[in-house]
This record gives C-alpha cells, structure tokens and sequence, in this order.
C-alpha cells in the first residue's frame, strides 16, 4: 500500500531543457548561431559534478541557484559567448525557477493527491520548488530534498529524510523518477519505486524509456501511473 | 513590502485548547469528573519545557508526536487517571494531528496565498504540519519550522532558515503569531511582525487580545491581516 508519493523533479515533472533553451534564447539575443538545446544540455552537463563538491564534504551545503551560477561562466565560455552583463546572467540562474511541466503532470498530480501525500524529493531547494509549483498549478504537500536535507541525491540523507518527514513506512513510501540511478538509490533505502519514462528529456530520442532495474512500478508517464495507482 | 507569510500554527491557525479537550474526553471516556479543557491545559504547559530538552543542547532533535508521548504519562497521572492502554496512549498524542482551524483561517488563507507565499513556522514537524493543512482544506506552499531546522522555536535557527528557504528579504518575510514572544524574536532576526488576536486560545478569557510589544501589523484576526494587506 503507497502512502506518499516523493518526486524527482527536472526530467521528471519538469521539461528542463525546452525550458533552458527558450530562455537561453531569449536572454542571450538572436544570435542564429546559440544551438539553444545544446547549451542547456552543457549546462546540465556541469550539474553532477557541481553537486558532487558538496556531497563529497568539500564544502558546505549550497543551494543550486549558487551551483547554476558557479558553472554558468564556463558554458558561456564554452560556446563563445563574452560580454554577457550580470544582470542577464542572474536572469539565466532564474530560468531554472521558470520551466514548464510535462502536459501530464497537472492533472496526474491532481488525481494522485486525492489519496497519497505528495511532496519533491529534488535537488532543488525550498524557493525553486516553489516557484515551479505555482508557474505550474502544482500543489504539494511538503517541500523535501536538498533544501531539506542539506545534501544532494543519492546520499542517502535525501531518501531516508523523505521517509522521516512524512511518517510512512519506506515501502509505503514511492519514489516517482525517470532515472534509473535515483531509483536505484531510493529501493537501497527501502522505498518503493516508480520509473516515469521520459523519452525526450534530453532531446528527441535522449532519455529513459524504460528502468534499467527492477521497480516497483514502471509507467509510461504520470497519468499512467496514477492509473495503476488506482486514483 | 510583504513578499511571504510564515505563520506560527498552534493557538494562531489551529484551536488546539478545544480539539484536544474533544479528543480527551471522547478517548477517555465520559468520564463527568473529567475537566477536559484542564487536561488539553495541563498537556500544554509541559510542551515549553520538554522542548527545552532539545533547545538546551540536551539531547538530538525529536518531533513533537515523540515530546507529548513522553510528557503524557504525567498528565494522566495528575489527572489521576490510571490503565490506559497503549493504542490509547498513542490515539491520544495523535489527536494533536486532529484539531481544527480558527474559523477565520481557510478563506483568509486562500486569500493571503493569491498574493505571497506561504509556509507554516511551527514547532510541529512536517507530517503534523501537513495533517492538519489537509484536515483543514489549507494549501501551503511550503513546510517549515521545527521539523526543516530540527530545533524549537525562538532558537534563532528557526527564523533564519524560513527566510533562507523562501528566498526573501527579512523584512519581506512575515512572521504571523499570536504570541508577542515569537514575534519578538522574529523580529529579533530582521522578520516583519504581525500578531492576530486569538482571546480565547487558552479558554474564554485566555488569550493575547493585542500584542506585548511593537508589531509592523496587530490584527483581530487573520481576515483583518488579510484586510490590511491588501488581498
């Protein structure tokens, strides 16, 4: 019997890459040249490593608004682009709080709500959660994750804080990501699991169809999953 | 300007004097020598020092479900109650996820939230926090408090860190109480103030009708907040 429902958020709930690549075309001009889609996959690129300086201790805790900022100067340097005005740049950070849901996320959510606790489990923190909640008519329970947890997936404080804050048995609480490795991580710590496939994560053809490893569930989007869940 | 709205919960949102005195006297039995309102009163003037425990540095941070566990047996026994079963024991520590908002709070709320963000700043953990939002129809945008800084109020963690998770100034953000000593230190922290009278959260005649000190909103009740904020 699921519980509670505890989400990975960008390639999940979120399209990140259309998101980046509208903004980073708006933000940095008409230049015909920007291949918008591959400097969001650039910058996303940066984001496990970035992460991968607090998780490993060798810094404290901060969020990824502070990551984003940190690894934005190389992928600008990357494709060529100088002369890019500070304000632009923190308008570029801002674009990660200004991405749109997959068009079955709404309603699922919706429906799953009627019967289980929803919250993120994203390494996202607080506010990022919560501004793409409202832009896109999401409503949670709790806010859970980094800003949370201090820390980044797959440590396990992520899995077994979710678990803690929303007093259910682990197996009655489901992980829901379109990443096998988060997944992976989640059934480590007792969780139940549910795979969402997101075919076009990273573009056409580029993302994860299917789990790559046993789950509770595997669904091909969040509605069907909210079918199988009976809601 | 006042971008987002932290709000105390017990005694401010939610009348706990009359949910746990019901609760009591239904789990207790009809017991007529029972003063119900004096046993929710008695279980209530324990919570300040058990808290103390974990403030103090004394031992790790418990939530609040494992506090009143703890300070329940004493309260049945200066009540002179004796062999209550464990299932009871726990239905009652419970019954603190099962008491109802002020009339006042779920329209004010969904009026408050067209315009700010909103969060719970409370010493109730985040499953409390999210019992009593869905028991009472209240959408939150986040949960804060004791359960995101796994410490009590006013230890300064707590109002730092809700500024820090929402993502505003201090003066921006809000703190809502009914109690002049958590907005003193609110206020303490950088935070706005606003106190909502609530004269019988003790009983009739037991309550702050207006705060202690200065206030940047003194309100008589979380529509006139609502009022002078302009939602």
């Amino acid at each position: 019997m699921i519980r509670a429902l505890v989400f990975d958020v960008f390639g999940t709930l979120v399209d990140w890459r259309s998101g980046i690549a509208r903004e980073a075309a708006r933000l940095l001009g008409p230049d015909p040249s920007l291949d918008a889609g591959a400097f969001a996959d650039a910058w996303r690129r940066r984001y496990e490593p970035a992460m991968e300086t607090v998780r490993s201790g060798a810094r404290p805790f901060v969020d990824l608004d502070t990551l984003q900022a940190e690894s934005l100067p190389r992928v600008l340097a990357e494709f060529g682009i100088a002369d890019v005005p500070d304000a632009v740049r923190r308008d570029l950070v801002q674009a990660w709080h200004r991405l749109d849901a997959w068009p079955d996320v709404p309603d699922a959510l919706r429906r799953l709500r009627t019967r289980h606790l929803l919250a993120p489990n994203s390494n996202g923190h607080v506010r990022l959660m919560v501004d793409l909640a409202r832009r896109n008519g999401l409503i949670f329970d709790a806010i859970l994750g980094a800003g949370h947890s201090r820390d980044y997936k797959p440590k396990p404080a992520l899995y077994r804080d979710a678990v803690t804050a929303l007093g259910f048995a682990p197996a009655e609480t489901l992980m829901v990501a379109a990443h096998s490795a988060d997944l992976a991580a989640a059934a480590h710590h007792g969780l139940s699991t549910a795979h969402i496939a997101r075919p076009r994560e990273h573009g056409p053809g580029g993302g994860e169809t299917a789990p790559a490893g046993p789950v509770t569930y595997a669904a091909r989007d969040l509605a069907d999953l909210a079918d199988q869940l009976g809601c």
